[in-house]
């Protein structure tokens, strides 16, 4: 990536043994030769950058030039186009574990967090629980176990890579069920346990990287207390860093500040925490959760929160469709072939390991339910709900950031990371595009379609009420013929009419509908104001600064 | 900044020689100890990128602290405690020429850009042009041979100084105009002066910054033909950009899509006209001139429209919080101390020469105007807005950005930093302190207060009334329960009529209220038109080869 670049006009092809250049580059550090190259290094990355992005957006624009593209997710789609590069061997970025865990993570798991409804998720802690801890503990032991059994990998090494496959990824899970519609209860059961999974399987990862080498043993004893070490540092730091700036922005009311200090949240706790010694994805979670679900209640304005979820909505795609292409374009395909029968093994060892701690899991937590019937408000996992999660749990940038963070010196580590790699591509790939079938199959996506069917009447109606209302005011201009007017007129009134009927014909149908348009009304009414002020800010006829004043106004009168 | 940090498990303190260190980091580009030592610059940078953002948000809350601070403008404000900070030697950053061209400097021009209305542009256009290419003449001229004659310093070093001076800069202008609520004409003339004068300057830069290496005599018709070639291609890339993405986004109906396209549009048009030896600075600015006025309105639906708008301003927010904080904590105390004269003389001339070329230029304008009556609409430029053009013509971060980016090479380069840095403080903390006592003085911000709070109830009054209309067309939906419905309704009228009491109370205080709503209703009125336009041809009822006829149409009808 810096070939060619004359460095302070030397440009010469000696050769240094890698011993002597680390230690000139750590001397050199803060020289200027390493501003300069530091200035190169600014301008090469963004190119790729844009690169990389350029080329996701062209995905993303695919499914509107060819239409059975449709049926795949986006994030799959980028997954494919990623894999298709790679196979011409045109490779965009190298991914390091850092790149993914520090610039990519972070916000990803913030913004997940910020939309998980704690209402929803404090329903489920029990169950999300469970799944995030004893399931990754089936996990590990399961893929491990068989990895050592019938590939013939030691079983230090064998349980690295079922640590790394442990994490259902929240990016992957997250993206593909909001595509595809589904249910709350499942989405919530979902994300839930990919976002705490995470935490517990980046410990256990850490625990267990270090027998290999000879460093560690294994101590039950210690390593109970250091989860709790790492996952307790991440909760406090969490908490701290959330509510502490759930005050600040109760203290005042600036927009774009209150903005900045999500962005610092999310990235700042996964930071501090790390430093700490803590679970740095626990952190951000934790952060997200306080952030959304309580500080943007407490200390922003409503159009300030709408700004910021907008903001993150749009930084998570973002960030989505640069990880999941990239994701594709790692592939290697010659050392993938090398390693077919761990990663065969792996892939049966994990879906059977799965389907062990979701079924049984659910079962345990749907019978404590029936014996504590009353206390929470949960209802019984449906077998439905459980095969979705056995079979829905992907896993993605996380397990490929932990198995790239295996040492260098660690004997085997290439095909570590071969298999999780194409355990990974598995579960994205064949797990991931047949989810869809398998949520008809089950009916679950039921009343999406209906929801989608009943909203479109509803648009179809304001839009033909909206003609009407043109149609009349256009009544005595006289360049119009009377006779195309009334022929015109009867038309759209006749067609507002049979819509009326199918809508009501749904609702009897449906009682529910009811309530989903009341919900939809709210949300319209809010946001037809909220468009109006910006029209005047934006055009300059309201002072940016004090249009929030006026905010806090409107909101105590609406609500 | 890499300090303690252990690169392959070698840290040891051999000295090599710059020359040796540069070849070998030249040859190791592509290795793995690279990869590491990326890494770890990801990280490091990371950090310091949230710590400088987190002092930015600490100024920004500081008038909410102390009730005395609101007296400053959040931007120079920044710049105050950087300058502190340097004080006491806190250094955050250093500021690279590239960061601040390649990453700073795109998505805040193009921010100002897509907000600059095309049609109070063109209105001015001729102005703007003179200001920013017969004004950049003066002005490098005046501050040099000033600086030959009375500070001894050699006439091509003196003329590189005035070329880094030349530029106002749009950064600092528009922030602090924006902030202070300046009336639209000077607003415009200033902003757009400042985008243009850039990339003048930048050109004039390059140009100059030949000769006192000896690598260049000057040459009138070499140079001519290199300013058109620059400028050519940076309006010609500018323009293919942006009419393309217009084009594309008008092809598909994508928020996040044509949101990110924006982004890529900035930064990319920057990177691309570079490369091809154009100005970035004028390609940004057309690029965001074109996709402001011409793509949003014709390639997305107003809400992408809003939401892009404002994400840019918040990254604008963003981005400009950095680049203050940072101009103030880059001063060194010292180095200014001991050129103390050539930046007293570089004041001096800059002060005259731009009191020369605004005074001089805009009468020259008034009697062009004067005599070619009514062709453009255009009002004669009042010595009051004269006088603010000439004090408000701050300079920042470009001026910077090119005094930084003298090459090493050249003898007296730490003066011509220093000397540079000194007056770009002048100009931001003396005149930019100083520029709302006169817009106070002059009696320009007079009834800006009084608009605001009048202009405030009447978009509060309209967003209420589209909330009332919006749920009359609901009354009578089966789906909607009439005692919520009642509730919404009876409260929203109940604003209502309390606003119009206000409104009537502020009108018979001050009756010239009416004519400034007059003149408003005006513009809205235009740009429901020019949306209405727009809209059909994105609907695809308006053929799109027409658009520019329309927009022609339009625009005339606009203006």
């Amino acid at each position: 990536m810096l070939d060619g670049i004359p460095l302070a006009g030397f440009n010469l092809n000696c050769h240094f043994s890698p011993q002597v250049l680390a230690t000139a580059l750590a001397t050199l550090a803060e020289s200027e030769v390493l501003d300069a190259l530091e200035s190169e290094v600014i301008k090469a990355n963004l190119e790729r950058f844009l690169l990389v992005l350029t080329v996701s957006l062209s995905v993303a624009t695919l499914p509107q030039v060819f239409r059975w593209v449709r049926q795949i997710p986006y994030t799959l789609l980028l997954v494919i186009v990623g894999a298709a590069l790679a196979l011409v061997d045109v490779r965009l970025v190298n991914l390091s574990p850092e790149l993914i865990l520090t610039i990519f993570l972070p916000p990803l798991l913030f913004e997940a967090a910020w939309n998980l409804k704690w209402r929803d998720l404090r329903r489920d802690l029990f169950p999300i629980t469970l799944f995030a801890v004893v399931g990754v503990i089936i996990s590990v032991m399961g893929i491990g176990l068989g990895l050592a059994q019938w590939a013939g990998i030691p079983l230090s090494l064998a349980l690295l890579i079922g640590a790394s496959l442990s994490a259902t990824d929240p990016v992957s899970v997250i993206a593909l069920f909001r595509e595809l519609g589904v249910g709350e209860r499942i989405k919530t059961l979902m994300e839930g346990e990919s976002l705490f999974n995470d935490g517990v399987a980046v410990v256990a990862f850490g625990l267990l990287v270090g027998i290999p080498l000879g460093i560690e043993t294994f101590d039950l004893q210690v390593t109970v207390l250091r989860v709790f070490t790492v996952v307790g540092i991440g909760v406090g730091m969490g908490a701290l860093v959330g509510f502490g700036i759930s005050y600040l922005t109760q203290r005042f009311d600036l927009p774009l500040v209150e903005q900045s200090l999500t962005l610092i949240a999310a990235y700042g706790t996964y930071l501090v925490v790390e430093e700490l010694g803590g679970s740095g994805v626990i952190g951000v979670v934790t952060t997200g959760l306080i952030l959304g679900n309580f500080g943007s209640r407490i200390g922003m304005n409503p159009r300030t929160r709408l700004i910021v979820s907008e903001f993150w909505e749009f930084l998570a795609f973002f960030v989505n469709s640069i990880v999941f292409l990239l994701i594709g374009d790692q592939i290697q395909y010659s050392i993938l072939g090398e390693n077919l029968i761990p990663i065969g093994v792996a892939i049966t060892a994990m879906v059977i390991s799965r389907a062990l701690s979701t079924y049984g899991l659910s079962s345990f937590c749907n019978v404590t339910l029936l014996s504590n019937r009353g206390a929470s408000g949960a209802e019984p996992i449906s077998w439905k709900a459980q095969t979705v999660l056995w079979w829905g749990g992907l896993r993605g940038s996380v397990s490929i950031a932990l198995a790239l963070s295996v040492p260098e010196s660690l004997p085997g580590r290439e095909a570590i990371i071969a298999t999780v790699f194409g355990v990974v591509l598995f579960t994205l790939l064949v797990q991931g595009l047949t989810v869809k079938p398998l949520l008809v199959g089950l009916d679950l996506l039921g009343d999406q379609p209906l929801k989608q069917e009943y909203m479109e009447k509803l648009a179809r109606r304001a839009a033909l009420q909206r003609v009407l209302e043109h149609l009349m005011q256009m009544d005595g201009r006289i360049e119009v013929e009377v006779d195309f007017y009334q022929y015109q007129k009867a038309l759209v009134e006749g067609g507002i009419r049979d819509l009326e009927e199918e809508i009501s014909a749904l609702q009897s149908k449906h009682p529910l509908l009811k309530d989903y348009a009341a919900e939809q009304l709210r949300e319209e009414l809010l946001s037809i104001e909220a468009d109006t002020y910006a029209e005047y800010v934006r055009s300059g006829q309201l002072n940016r600064e004090l249009a929030s004043f006026l905010q806090e106004v409107l909101r105590q009168s609406l609500s």
